[in-house]
């Protein structure tokens, strides 16, 4: 893939192919202030658009920055750069930063950049296998909203790629929080478990709260790091992994190295409500 | 002042007026994966622009973003755009980016974005008033060395201005850090202090311990919040500040509201060692 973007929305204006261009003095380049947020469509059809359209106005009040948009106006972009595409599976980009500043820190009128991307769905063996993660000590700043901020993660990129590891579970203070792009579930018996507090409410993490809810007893609250090395299965859930096995953790095999049979229940779930999606 | 930027440099070619535009698929935009220096000049003299340049290429190295200049190329790029820019004053910003992906989260070939400003100097009441600042418990990602996270500081500027204060000071765990922007220095009788962890080693800092030297006890170590607060004179530093006088801590007048005799001194050997900069 030589061209992420595929079409975009900068300021009121669509444009097909390319990047568009930005002036440097953008804050959301100069002091890392900027919202983010990411979703996908299956078979042309943009998937719970509505929960990341109000997740990014939510990101952009709590962070402060001036959303120029209504929530259905900002949906009806959002479908609009879905017909433009007119690809059965697309990622769609958005960006709401401080806009150019004229002394280097004060915000002016914010910039709305949104772009379509083909989207490349992860390998059939990683549903197959399930994944490795390691744990880190670290908190995102504002961990219940979504900036540009992951410089962190693609800093450990080389010693990820070192280690075949798949993602990096952010722990703090003992507790299990979210990986640096997903949530996280365990499961004992019946019992599906889900961090609640210092984490990205995501939406695959609520599809899958919803769709677990007449099989298991489900309970969002704090995990231990104990609690989690030690339970039957780990999964994943995010917008580009669905429902994602964990089957190493810490370079230890996780649940003897297989998936689990309620992991791949709720995948399987998952993949039907996608299909029946409209 | 409607225009940031006089003359820029990007990744080899160097530009006259107007912002340069970069892709907005750049990892300093997508992902805030950057990082960032500021310098000035004084009567047209870059300014210690070694400390700088090392600085900047130390924080690329820490940030594992490749750097393809050498520190020589870098500071003559620097004197190359402070002849062009050819004002008195200036204001540099460099930027290094991991550069524009090809997936949204990987690195590529890293941008490199200098500009030269207009340089705008604190007005005098600043110097004879002294500012306000207020404490906040609060760390930043990779405190030693400077990216473009400042995104923080940014969402609380509405508060600042309600508050009249000039900059929020950084504590963790009790201990006091640094400023926003700025490093801190206290002074008791003939004894000058200021942090050693978990800040950036600033370049005013480093000239101010060297010219403090002789005068004063210099120690570098961790200061308590109530060492801060009893302290008989408390000062910042930093490129846009030169030595800044805190006369108001969290609401509450420090030092009577009056400025301090030895910050003047400091300000004063400052102000000289400017003059003989060459």
């Amino acid at each position: 893939m030589s061209q992420l973007v595929l079409h975009s929305y900068l300021n009121g204006k669509f444009y097909r192919g390319n990047s568009p261009l930005l002036k440097v003095n953008d804050l959301g380049l100069y002091r890392a202030y900027a919202v983010f947020d990411y979703l996908r469509s299956y078979n042309k059809t943009l998937f719970r658009v509505e929960n990341y359209a109000e997740r990014f106005l939510f990101s952009a009040s709590e962070m402060h920055i001036h959303n120029p948009v209504l929530k259905t106006e900002l949906v009806e972009i959002l479908h609009q750069l879905n017909r433009l595409t007119n690809l059965p599976n697309i990622g769609i980009r958005l960006l709401l930063t401080g806009g150019y500043t004229k002394d280097g820190i004060t915000p002016d009128k914010s910039n709305l950049i949104i772009s379509s991307e083909m989207f490349q769905p992860l390998v059939n063996e990683q549903y197959q296998k399930g994944v490795k993660i390691i744990t880190e000590n670290f908190i995102r700043y504002q961990p219940h909203i979504k900036t540009n901020n992951y410089a962190h993660v693609i800093k450990l990129r080389k010693e990820k790629k070192m280690n075949d590891v798949y993602d990096v579970l952010y722990c703090y203070r003992g507790k299990v929080l979210e990986t640096s792009r997903n949530n996280i579930f365990i499961i004992n018996g019946n019992t599906l478990v889900t961090p609640q507090k210092n984490i990205l409410h995501g939406v695959t993490r609520k599809v899958v709260l919803e769709l677990a809810q007449n099989k298991f007893t489900v309970e969002e609250r704090e995990i231990s790091k104990k609690e989690l090395l030690e339970a039957e299965e780990v999964f994943l859930t995010g917008t580009t992994k669905k429902v994602l096995p964990v089957t190493n953790i810490n370079n230890q095999l996780f649940s003897k190295g297989k998936i689990g049979n309620k992991t791949k229940e709720l995948l399987k779930l998952f993949d039907s409500y996608i299909q029946e999606y409209k």
